[in-house]
Parts: structure tokens; sequence; C-alpha cells
């Protein structure tokens, strides 16, 4: 158990900080000046003409409660301390402040210490001569039947109750009506939350009770454990569909066929929006698809958090309810939840206007192709040259190759003079054929290397040099198992893995690539189609390195690829100039890489995200990208080789 | 290192399911249909005769980018993977997409991979005869001294850069004007970070780089390392003080003295609303108490932000600056930013409208008294009656106390005839000191027993039992040092012990323990108001739980605090009905109490925030509430038994 970090001047005063950072942040709300218990935020602008309408309950659930006052929803909220009840004082102040002959309703969440302090303060609110309504919350389903004493829990459905009501009391409806109403929608909603973290009190240790796989499902919005365990956790579409399932056949909340929803997805607090949007695509999907669902409005949001609970809560509210009740008025409160107000948390949760989804249609997810070029634009590479796979190409001449010697090359066939008898050499193979091995042996090496490279990048960027330089990978082998590479035609080769890679890989090391090799390509094309030298194939290596250090600016010393792909192209001319062959040259060059890979260590980083990292964590590791592209040289060298 | 749990389908489809999920929620919305790689969200609705903007980038910083396309923001977003570079040919499907005649304007965080796939696509798209213009935005402050070749960092200033443009373009702004004012707010926009967790990637482990007490300063948004660690964290207040500092006077952000700004206050995902209300109030004050600054507009909320990293960013936009710029327009920025958008990312994490602060008034927060209760009513309690402390009361005669008898209690008092010679008996004590003694003894032992309650209530409960009981212990106390309680008239005290635990305790054991004590108030005062009996107490007892139980609606066997004292006041009432003295009769009740909490181990709860907690772990702990109970009844027996 370790105690949580948080944003806080300290346990004791959260709830107040909380309370005063909110109160100067929007101009209309106001505090309550009493003793510290005294927990009260009023909406300043309220018409006391109007019903109040009044809610709270502890704290840690924000924008609940305080977030919910504002013109058109709450006329005060009153907040209690960390998931504890406010006292009954503290609810008769709120009373006291904001209402007046109209009266007020207060909706609270069904739990014994609010229906306590809550009802007490109505009793007394009575004896003063106001007009008091309450109407009590509980629609979590998680428990089929519970004890007759507790009753369901409040959850994040609530929100919903406060809408209606303040948004029926704002056309200026009296208190029987705004009563009616809420009574209507808080018998109408059914909610149900799963879990994925346990939330930690200010100060408090966080329970260890969750394992690393492990979630709940069923659970409130204090902490206390939720009614089942699971693990591991299920993918979101198929949680998401369970979860319907019991939210809507239970005894207290069951779904006609193809019923009008109200679907609110609640973020408990410290879910990332991206799940969010992934829970929200899949229950609106199965809603629709499995249920005949008209899903008229839709809420994606924090609205009833629990602290730093990373999980999430479905609510449904529908009219069409298989139970003997006759409800009318859907249309009507479709208006109250659409009508406009000031409260930051209800416009902040659910983007100032209600989502309200486009018509269903299955066949489509409302999406457009992408347009294509204009037609006069060359941006398109024209197709590759046809090529017939099964011609025999001549087999590559090895005195041709200019300036043969003295390499010291541990490749077998310059010496071919020297070592008597030499084991029968494999035969000779394509030049094609050539390639496709020293590709397949890059990406091969990059897959093998990828689990490393993320390893290294976690430490000095974001992580995923590995992963990206895999997936780049992955596609390469998987184009020259279909035999989708024109592996004759060297240039075009170099064309098809620049947009397979474009295709396949973001981020700056893929553009970078995608820049290498379009620039290799245009090199290439200036020669021979087939007939590629080793001349030219440093030539074209050079090419893309001159458009590399154009568009990314940076230099050896940068702690970026270049660190190893300059030293890596010195080497190779400079090998190719003393006379060695192919393999040789690329040995020579694949040295000259991992030597500069291994220099990044030492180097402060100026490109890339690894410029914001301190030095002494970037001397841990060799610069990733330099080390990816080690590996790869290193294994067309290796492939070279065992020609 | 663990894998974080996260709600999705898997990580290869997160950023593809959470788009679909947000085009399914926002009806305006459409997706680029192309390759797995081009994945635009475009404004279907967009107006092709005006400007559009467009904006980009790695995933993982929702609602950034997605979210802020609609009307009066984003024309179209081209999302790449989770932190990764969206590819130049997505970039050019989204630039293809939503220009017209009037052209579009790339707005691109600073990043290598964003600037080069970006370029490159800005190039082919004037290639394709399209008016494109492109504008960067750095305004990371971490970093003193950026390498000229990757510059700062953008974070979460672009979006207000997204927004100003945004409404320029459409208001109908020709491409130049939109550039021109998207270059200013770049230009005068500063950020700097907090990060309290490490974000961890779908899929990938968590980094283990920072220690439970460990935050980083200077962050990135792509889990890279921030500039600095610290430990501990600071109280937010300091915290946001020493951030406001490195924002305001670098080379690169120098603010004017007595500056109009703009404030930003970004979640990084998974910060809860409670502290970033904290820390918001924290740098809304030390902006305008320590730099004169009026704050014209303040945001706050998710806009950019990175996975589920806990932490926040400042940022502060202001044309206040000390350089040389002459920058003009400031209330025209001000209506660029009200201006309203459809944008959901915009307006809900603003909350809609945007927030104005009202005026500074420094000799308030702009609270108001909480208000009295109405002249008439009766509900405060009337002073207690004068008391003199240093009259000496009469000590209590031992014979008239009624029925002495044959108890097995091991109180010394009753046996004086059999134990000769017995120690020199203490100075017989004043009835209010020893009522004193038995408060501060009860008061003394929940405070010991309150870390163990509160460990019980984690397991069952919301984990503050202990704490709760231990407020209002301390309370107690203090009012016992201070001399505050009128120990003399029992009733009084009663009240005043109400009136104590309605001050320092919410939830509903505070409620039921001011019911309870109100009641055995109200019971006290149909007595004497000083000669108080042991029977008299015994009868105020029981009619504080008669009370108890018609409000709380639990019994025995429900698994509350009613568990431990119901069998304490039936052994209270059966030992004096046969004649045992006070101390025996405390003694009986707390034994009874102790068993009565013990046995609550087997029960279901039937009440309270236990009965959502499944059986077999309530089985491992007895209740807190009732533990509590017997905690301070056996306090009280033994005090009296020291007598």
């Amino acid at each position: 158990m370790t105690t949580t970090k948080k944003l806080l001047n300290g346990s004791d005063t959260a709830v107040i900080d909380a309370l005063k950072g909110l109160v100067l942040t929007y101009g209309h709300l106001q505090r309550l000046d009493g003793s510290p218990q005294i927990k009260v935020v009023i909406n300043r602008n309220h018409d006391k003409s109007k019903v109040a309408v009044i809610s709270g309950g502890g704290s840690g659930h924000e924008p609940a409660h305080a977030g919910y006052v504002g013109e058109g929803m709450l006329a005060a909220a009153v907040c209690g301390d960390i998931f504890a009840s406010p006292s009954t004082e503290a609810v008769l102040a709120a009373i006291r402040a904001v209402t007046g002959v109209a009266g007020c309703l207060l909706i609270v969440k069904n739990y014994t210490g609010d229906r306590l302090n809550f009802g007490l303060a109505v009793e007394q609110a009575l004896a003063e001569g106001l007009m008091v309504e309450m109407v009590v919350v509980g629609e979590d389903v998680a428990i089929e039947c519970p004890s007759p004493i507790a009753g369901r829990r409040g959850l994040a459905g609530t929100v919903l109750v406060h809408k209606a009501a303040g948004a029926a009391a704002a056309r200026g409806a009296p208190l029987a009506e705004v009563a009616a109403i809420a009574s209507r929608v808080a018998g109408a909603v059914a909610t149900l939350g799963v879990g994925l973290t346990v939330c930690t009190l200010p100060g408090k240790p966080t329970s260890d009770r969750l394992g690393p796989d492990e979630v709940e499902l069923g659970l409130g919005i204090h902490g206390e454990p939720g009614r089942t365990k699971e693990s591991p956790l299920p993918p979101a579409g198929d949680l998401v569909r369970r979860m319907l399932v019991q939210l809507t056949s239970g005894p207290s909340f069951r779904l006609k066929a193809d019923p009008r929803v109200i679907l609110l997805v609640n973020n408990l607090g410290a879910t990332p929006p991206l799940e969010l949007s992934v829970v929200t695509g899949e229950a609106l999907t199965a809603l629709r698809q499995e249920y005949g669902a008209a899903v008229d409005r839709l809420f994606v949001g924090p609205y009833m958090t629990s602290l730093d609970m990373a999980g999430m809560s479905l609510t449904v509210l529908s009219y069409d309810l298989e139970d003997d009740q006759h409800r009318e008025g859907w249309d009507e409160l479709l208006e109250l939840l659409d009508s406009p107000t000031l409260a930051p948390g209800w416009a902040g949760a659910c983007g100032g206007r209600i989502a309200v989804p486009g018509p269903y249609d299955p066949s489509s997810y409302g999406d457009v192709p992408a347009p294509l070029p204009p037609r006069d634009s060359d941006i398109e590479v024209p197709p590759p040259p046809e090529v017939e796979p099964e011609v025999e190409a001549a087999p590559p001449s090895p005195s041709p190759r200019r300036r043969e010697s003295s390499c010291s090359s541990s490749s077998s066939s310059d010496e071919e003079e020297t070592v008597p008898p030499p084991p029968p050499p494999p035969p000779k193979s394509k030049p094609g054929e050539v390639f496709g091995r020293c590709l397949r042996a890059a990406a091969e090496a990059l897959l093998a290397a990828a689990p490393a490279l993320d390893e290294m990048d976690a430490k000095v960027g974001d992580g995923d040099c590995g992963s990206t330089v895999a997936s780049a990978a992955s596609a390469i082998v998987r184009q020259l198992d279909a035999g989708e590479m024109a592996l004759y035609a060297p240039a075009t080769v170099a064309m098809q893995l620049a947009r397979c890679i474009r295709n396949t890989v973001g981020g700056s090391s893929g553009a970078l690539y995608d820049i290498f090799l379009t620039a290799a390509a245009r090199q290439l094309k200036t020669g021979p189609i087939y007939d590629v030298t080793t001349q030219d194939w440093a030539e074209a290596f050079s090419a893309g390195l001159v458009a590399v250090q154009k568009y990314g600016r940076a230099d050896v010393g940068c702690r970026t690829m270049l660190d190893a792909l300059l030293p890596a192209r010195d080497a190779l001319v400079a090998s190719l100039d003393t006379g060695c062959d192919a393999a040789a040259a690329a040995a020579a060059a694949a040295g000259a890489a991992a030597a500069g890979a291994e220099a990044t260590r030492s180097m402060a980083a100026m490109a890339g995200r690894s410029s914001y990292v301190p030095a002494e964590v970037l001397a841990e590791v060799s610069d990733p990208g330099a080390t990816a592209a080690a590996v790869w040289l290193r294994a067309v060298a290796q492939a070279l080789q065992q020609q």
C-alpha cells in the first residue's frame, strides 16, 4: 500500500480548497461562509420566485455537486467531506440561503447518511415555515434484491434528475411539478459501473485489493468493493455488452423492445478520453443493434466521479420499461435535458451541448471515402514496369565490378585463389534474390530487436521505437511473402519500400525513412533499371542521406539515426574506393554504424523527443533510432556475406 | 513493470475504435475511409468557401485533435497512432477533403515527425494547386535554451491557437489573416507541465522510473521524462507558484507588470476534477496577487492529455510580454476565444462557455455569510445555564444509590466490608469530574482505535470510519481541555456533545450520534439538572437508541452500531435491575457491546454502504461502527471502575 500523490495543499483542506477554486473560476458561484463544516455553494443569481433545486452529498464526486450549481440546474450544493454526508446544519444553511416563496426540492442520493442529514434538515426547514420536498435517487442495479433498509445506491443517474428538475424549476414550474418530474426520472434510470482501479482518499494508502489484472463490476462510488471481481479485463466491446444485459433486464429496470433511451457514459475519474470514446462507440452500437434502441441523447464525460478511480459507469434512462407504470412526457424530458444551463459541470461534461447522435444507418458508420488526388497531379507513383519473374536474369559477373582487391573482409568469394579447396559454392543467385534476402534479413533483425528498442526508447523517448520499426518490418515481410515486391528493379523496390513505410509507420522515423528511400530511388533511376552496381547502391544510399539531412536538420552528434547512418556511408564509400566488394563494404558500413550508435550515449540530444531528456538519463542507453539503423545494416551485411 | 488495464478492444485498434466512437457520438463528424493509416476526422458541415483549419498529430492526447473538429474550430483532424505522427498521405487526404478556394491552414505542434509529415503534405498540396499555409507551435518553457534543430515542444497552448484561428476562419477571414492570427497566438503562449505518474501506452508495461513520492517537472506529453525530478510532491500552492515563476520569466516568455492574461489549466488525463479545482484556485490567486494580472479568461479541463498520466500543465497566454514585438488585438483575441463552436472537445473541456472569473477583490473570495435561522425558530439550542465551576458540589453519597448489591463487578467500592484494610480511597470526585473523565477516556480510546477502524472500514466501507470518529473525539478533547463543557449539567453536556459532533462529523454515523445525544438530552431534561442517577443515565441511553432506530431504520442483526449499542442497553438495564452500581453496570454493558460487535462478522449488511459488499469480504472484519461503539463503552466502563 502506498499513498497516492495528489495535487492538493493537504488532505484536510482538499474539499474547501477545491470549492474555493471552483468559486473563483465561475463568477456566478458563491460560498456560504460559516463554520468549516458548512461547505455550501450557491448560485448567486438564483431567482427566489422559482423553486430552488438543492442537492449534495459527500465530496470526491466532482463535478458533483457544486459543479452543477447554476441557472437551469441546482440553486445550491451542500458538500460534505470526502465521501461523507454533509451535516444537517449545512443542509439547513443551504435551504435557508436559496429558498423563497416557491419552496425547494432536495435531491438526495440514497445513502443512509445523506438520507438522515437531508431528512432532518427537511423536518427543521418545514418547522421554520418553508416549503420543502425531497426526492431520493437509488438506481444502482448491481444488487438484484437490495435490503429494504438500505435500498439501491444513488449513482451517476442522479445527475439526470438534477438536470430535469433544475430545468423545470427554471421554467417556473411549481414545487409539486418539479418534484414529480424528479421522481419520474429517478424511477426510470439504471446504472452499473466497472472499476479498473480502487480510488484513494487524500492522505490514505491505496487498497491493494485489486490485482494488476483484476477489475470490479457493480461498484459504488466511494471505494467500496464491487459485487464481483473479474480477471482479466475483457475487451471493451464484450464488457459493455454484458453490462447492458445486466442493466436492462433486472427486476427493477427491464427495457421493452425497441425503446427510446438516453445513454450516459460516466468517467469515474481517471479514465482517459480515448478509452471513454471506445466504450461509447461500443455501447451506442450495442444499444442500436441488439436492443433496437433509439438513442435520443448521449452524455459522455465525468459526471459523477469517485476521486481517482479508473473506470466508468453506464446509465440508461428510458420510459419504455416493462413494469405497470404509465410514463408520459418523454419529449418534455428531452426538452428539459436540452435546455441551456450555466452549471459548469453539466456543460463541461457533455460538451456544452448534448450529443445528438445522427440517425442510425446500420450499413455505414457515416464515413466517406478519402478523396483521391486530382487527375493532373503527379504525386501518384506510376505503376512499376512489368517484370517477368521467371525470366532468368544474367548472373552477376564478379570480375567487371570496379577495383576488386585487398580488403580484410571475411567474405569468401574474394579470395577464391588462396583457399583451396573451397566447399562447392552455393548456386549463384539472381540479383533480385540477393536483394530480397537482404531485405528479409533486415526486416527479421528489426523484428527481433523490437522489444529491446522499445525498452531503450521508454527511457529516452516515448517507448515506441521498436514497435514502430516492427510494424514496418512486418509489412515488408508480408509483401515479400506475398511476392508483392518487384525485386528486379531496385528503384521500384525503393519506392515500394517508401510507400510501405508511409502506409504503416507514422512518426518522424517513418517520415525520414520515407524521405531516405524516395531520394535513394530517384538516384537509382538515373542508372540502369536492373543492372545496379555496388557503386550505384552506395550512391543511392548517399543521396538518401542528403535528403534526410536537408529535411531533418540533424547531423552527426545530434543523437539521431544519422549517427549510425552517416559513418556507415563514409565507411561504405571508403571501402568501395579501396576496392572492397559489396559484402566487405557492407560489413565495414555495419561496423561503423554500430560504433556510431554506441557513441550516441555520450551525446546530448538536439532533435526529436530525446532532446528534452536530461543527460544522465541519456547516458544509460544509446539512441534507439541509431541502434535500429545499426541493426538493419548488420543484417544486410550478414546476408551479403552468406551469398 | 505491469501492463495497465485499459477499456479497449485491443492495443492495435485503440485509436480507430476511439475515433469510431467519437464520430458516432457527434453527428457533425465524419471519418475519411481509406487505408487503416488514414485516420482523418472532418466536419461534414464545413463550408469550403471559408479557410479550412486543419491540425493533427499523434493520438493519445484526446480530445486533441479530433475532438476539436467542428464549426468554429477545426475543419479536419489528422490522427496518427498513439504518440506517432500521422503519415504525409493522411495529411494530404485531409487537406484534399476540406480545402476549397479559400485554402487551408495547418497548425502543427513542433515535433520533428509532425513537422516533416505535415510539411511534405504542404509541398504536395501546393503542387496540386491548393492554397496552403502552415504554423508551427512550440511553447514549452521547460528548456531554457532548446537546440535550434528541435526547438520548443508544442503542448496544450496549441489548442488556443486552434480556437483563435478556427474562429477567425469561421468569420470569413482570408487565409493570410487566419495564419497571422495563429502565428500571433503561437508566439504569445507558454506552457509548463508537472507529471505525478508516467503514462502507459496500450499493451505496454508502465515505466517504473517515477518513485511513489516522485514527480516530474517540465514534462512532455508522450511519456518522455521531465526535465527535473522532485520528491516529495510539494503542496499544490507552492508547486503552482514555482511553475508560474518559470513560466513567466524565461528567455522566450517574460510577462510585463500588471499584464492581461489568459490561463489554461490542462488535465493531462487522469487528474480528478477535485485536484484540478485546487490547482486552478491557487494559480488564479497567485497570478492576481503576485503578478497583478488581470485574468481575462480561464480554461480548466482536459484539453491536451497524455493518455492516463496524472498531472497538469499551466498555459499562460498574454500579449503583454517584455520583448520588442508590438502585439495588438487582445480584445479581438478574446472575441475569437469567446465565439461559439460545435467542437465537442473545446466545449466539453471548458464548460460550454468560457469561465470569466469575477472582478478581483483581494478582501474577499466572494463568499457570503451563511444565513441564520429565522428569529422565531426554536432550532437554536438555548445557552446552557450558568454554572459556577468552583462551587464544591456535594460528594456523591454511596448509600442512597438504588439497590446496592451482589454484582460480580470488580469495582472496589462495593465490597469495602470484606477487604480489610483497604488502601486509602482516592478522594471522592465531583459528579461532573467523573463525567468529564468518562468523556475524555471515551474520546482518547476512539483516537487510539482510529487507524484500526479505518483499516476495517477500508475493507467493507469507504475507509473513513476511524478518521470520522477521531475528528469528533479530537473536538471533544479540545473542548474538555478548554473547559468549554458545562460538566455539571448532563443534559446540557449531551446537547453540547451533539452540537460538537454535528459541527465536526458528516456521514451517517455523525447524524446518528447527533440524534442519539439529542434524544438522550431530552430524556435527561425530564429529571433533575445536576443530580443525575445511574438509572437516569440508563434511561437517557435507551431514549437515544429509540430515536436512532426510528430514523436509521436498523435493528440488531443489520450489522450497524446498533449491534453493539442495543445489547449494551439490555445489559445495562438488566445489571441495574439486579442492583449493580454504575461501574459494574457499565462493565456489563461494555462486555455485551464487545460481544455484539464481534457477532457482526457473520451478519449480512442491510444498511449503510457495507450492504453492497460481498459476504465473504464482510466475514473478515466486524462492523467498524459497532466496534467503535464497543470501544467507547469499554473506555467509559474502565473510567468508572477507576473511581
